[in-house]
């Protein structure tokens, strides 16, 4: 960390600040040029808090080197991390798909859902049970329902599922659930990370709606710090001021989230774009820019269901995509899934 | 709302959306153009799910006529909503300055601050017990003891407080606090905003990060949706691409909220810009937009204090924008407070 | 068009607006609600001020239906525009590199680079002689020798170049250039957009820095309303929160271009990242989500040229992607290259 | 400027960069640690490529310290600039009005509010002859005719004038033109900065759609590289995602420019909302903020007016504002104006 001391700085301060960074358990290199006065701390900075400092009247800027993160951190843990849930591995070279409904509805159509894209090669079912709804009028879930009816999609099919958790209280009914997933609008609620962390199971990470990807990596480094290691990071799309689709995928953040940690990375087209017909094409970018997953919301009758999963594609769509996406994979490096 | 219907429909597909429309309990003003198919939804909408439509085969786009939120609505709640807590009346042409500590540290601390922003004329005392940090290695707040040194600065003071709540579980311990904060980042946890608007008690909004005024409102909603009439919102800058200041301090849409909501709003200058020296000159823009309040990070001794408020403006700071901005408030129909 | 009036609308206010829209050759569809009027407009609203009638006392908000653009606009020319250019050949599922250096350097620094990257399937060479710089003390680019040079490495090679132009004295410059580039910063440069629309050469329209896919094809339909029918529209990423990467690369913005508009688009990972080690990845990536081509930066020797092309890959890198990029073409019904 | 080197670096490619850096006439301190090499960078680094470096192999960051711009710089010229204009002054604690209508229509229109505007206060008469609009099928203004009615009214009234200046070809129109206007899409468009700069007349210079307070002032540099010194910065709303105002009016860039530069700073308030009736709420926030100016579109005759001007406020709405934001004034520490 570096900290750029104003040219106006009065000696006491500066003093004083030196001697409160040391009191931190950290070196400090002075330097002191004519235009300016520079400070390098040297040691663990990770939990020296950045806008502290910032904020003190005889500081100019502070520039961070090190990254925050430390469990999520490639310099500490070179190797992939490869989680592996069922016939599910994620990370390491291998591809998976994730599938199955915006929600689930009912015994027939989550079973109908999952068998169908089993066969198309996915290999792990999603569904939600606890819906994140900007309204309250809109319709929440089945809620504890809901995640019963997965459980027995998981037993007819043998694929393990994946469904959110939206609050601590909830957590009691993930006893059969695989992966638990934070949403979204969850990826900086603290308290639930921690808790979440605590539970001995995988986790798939939503990057927030408009979070960066270190505050991305920062939630991460929330439920590692508890004891979990197997975060799965899912980006779906981030705001922005285009308004043609939902969000905006940032494919970018693959290859950058590859160079910066060791955890696995899927993409969800579907919810970054909100729009069924961009969800093929941007699987395909998604493969070709190496990510190690696609979740797909996948839906048995979109034509006939009209209040629900219609901004999903079909099974028949999704296994064009799976088929697909298996012919790029040889081309990064990655295991064919088929 | 209006559904702009594909030039291309299948005329069954379209008997379909209008039969559902209509089982939704809303009636259908069907317009047919040469370029364009268009249905008028009439009746109450606000519980229709608009990505839903949007995603149909048939959908060129959906868009909405009435806002979605209702009790928050200013069309069926002409009047403003005021809200008293102690002597600080928020609304109705009231102007009302909240102050304190970003975060509880001692007895001595907390009192001392409270005695000093009471006399600067603070009408509420505001500080941090839990603290929602982005790093799981910067201080989480004092937590249940921090409210308790809250409680104690009330008794010693007779101010009004509020504080954050993160968690559910949390609010056994929220019994004194006079008004509870939901933070930016669980802006949109919405099973912690469905809890809050049972308690009964008075809450202060944050927007969220990344939220649109919208999201916001229906935010409010959820809460009062519970019951709870007295929200008080509180505008905190936005993100945006800018990076000189933490956040960008949105103060449009303070005379947008008018319009949209009965609901009172206030401004938070310390968290939007993360720079205590542009706190005095957000204050007075925030007065002079029409803001129905201000909440300001204040610290006793910001100057000594190192590793926490140096970013907080000084009492001495505090009384002086109070000052300044008590003589503004006549000239946008506010009431003097001092 | 719709404009929906408010319920406390003034009568005379509403007949105005009435006879006014008549008057621009409109027709005018009436729906009287019990919560609000709405009017219908019919006709070729392409000319019609959005942001006017948004503005009206009256109004209380103002819908598009039909998208402003019309040259540009797949509705009314369904077939792909083709653009060819010599060897190269951009649309109608043909995929084309264009590659070279940043900046024109020297004579022999572009003929090798020409030369190198022809050889590794370019089929248009690129080169910045007129150079849009931050900094009025950074390195402007060769200008008129620049373009020399490049017409020199033309010779050598037979490949067609690209050029960026900045103002219109430069035009004159243009003749022996084959595709004039509008740089992101000039996208709304409307002046010059009008001159380059009157050469009759096919123009490289990059994306504007915050640009909307609507306002790019809007600068697209200022070209080609003064009779330019080959553009070429290039992605090269978007202004966003997120500093990891210099921009973000909006790929969905290729298929939802694809419904759009018949003209092709190619993607420049280059600028879009800033990272050189990105560039492979998100190449595959734009082939992967449908693109018509890349424009790549290439650099001869980047390890030694310090003070350029130092963010460029090398003709060995760029041929390595070129290859396998090849492999993925036939996958999105794309020829390939090699 | 501080460099910071990769872990992993290649001494020979050290040596390089420190060699490179050395012949741009700069010092370099090298500071190794255990965990990374830091080159601080001494001297004027206003010219160095910041981009460049940080795509060299063995950069991990670069961070600049010293800010790029010189002239614009309050550090070597710490004295408010002040730019008199006619009775104008723009700095200094002067505040100024700025009003007009957003486009010229004839001489009767412009001679009636240039005489309306400066009875309620106004000191400059503002009015668009060239128009920058996103379609080409919009009224493009009334270009050289504009002008001479513009200066018509100035003959009238005595007010000085300014208006937007679009390309370099129109520059000889502007003799009779006191102040030149560069508007928010031109921002980045350095030949006309570079030509606009070296006519000798003050510019008034519109913050770009989404351009960064940096960015701004590197354009400022660009014009007064070449000799001007008058410029008037305009804060006119930056994109943001927030759609209820057309853009997000930055009011925090203020005080953060008053620092950062001796310029002069209005407000424009018309452009930034796009409704009316936000225009006094937010004129009374510019005030607040310590803007040193406001620039207002002000119509004659809004309500029968369909087809322009109605966004803007009618002059008796202009002499309340003036009114009221004079009395503002004095607590800002601004000279009253009425």
């Amino acid at each position: 960390m570096i900290i750029v001391v104003k040219q106006s700085h009065d000696q006491k301060q500066l003093d004083n600040l030196i001697k409160w960074v040391k009191s931190q358990g950290l070196e400090v290199d002075l330097s002191v040029g004519s235009h300016s006065t520079i400070l390098g701390l040297i040691g663990d900075t990770s939990k020296v808090d950045i806008d502290l400092i910032n904020a003190l009247d005889i500081v100019e800027s502070v520039k961070r080197i090190q990254e925050p993160f430390k469990c999520a951190n490639r310099k500490f843990h070179p190797d992939d991390t490869i989680v592996k849930v069922g016939d599910a591995v994620f990370g390491g070279g291998n591809f998976t798909f994730i599938a199955g409904p915006c929600s689930v509805e009912s015994e027939q159509q989550i079973i109908g859902i999952a068998q169908a894209v089993k066969e198309a090669g996915a290999k792990v079912l999603r569904g939600g049970a606890f819906k994140p709804r900007t309204s309250p009028y809109s319709f929440q879930g089945l809620r504890g329902t809901g995640i019963e009816l997965l459980v027995k999609a998981k037993k007819e099919t043998g694929l393990p599922i994946v469904t959110e958790v939206m609050s601590v209280s909830q957590l009691s009914l993930f006893d059969d659930v695989d992966i638990i997933q934070i949403g979204a609008r969850n990826m900086q609620n603290f308290e639930l990370l921690k808790e979440v962390g605590k539970v001995g199971k995988p986790v798939l990470l939503k990057r927030g709606l408009a979070s960066t990807i270190e505050e991305w990596l920062m939630s991460a480094e929330y439920i590692m710090s508890e004891g979990c290691k197997d975060i799965i990071l899912c980006e779906r799309g981030i705001r922005t001021y285009e308004t043609y689709t939902r969000n905006t995928l940032d494919l970018s953040a693959i290859p950058v989230l590859r160079e910066l940690t060791h955890l696995p990375v899927v993409v969800d087209p579907s919810h970054a774009s909100g729009i069924a017909r961009l969800v093929p094409p941007l699987s395909m970018a998604a493969a070709g820019v190496g990510a190690d997953g696609l979740m797909i919301e996948v839906h048995n009758d979109p034509k006939h269901a009209l209040c629900d999963g219609a901004q999903s594609i079909t099974p028949e769509q999704f296994a064009d995509i799976t088929k697909k996406v298996n012919t790029i994979l040889p081309l990064v490096d990655k295991k064919p899934i088929l």
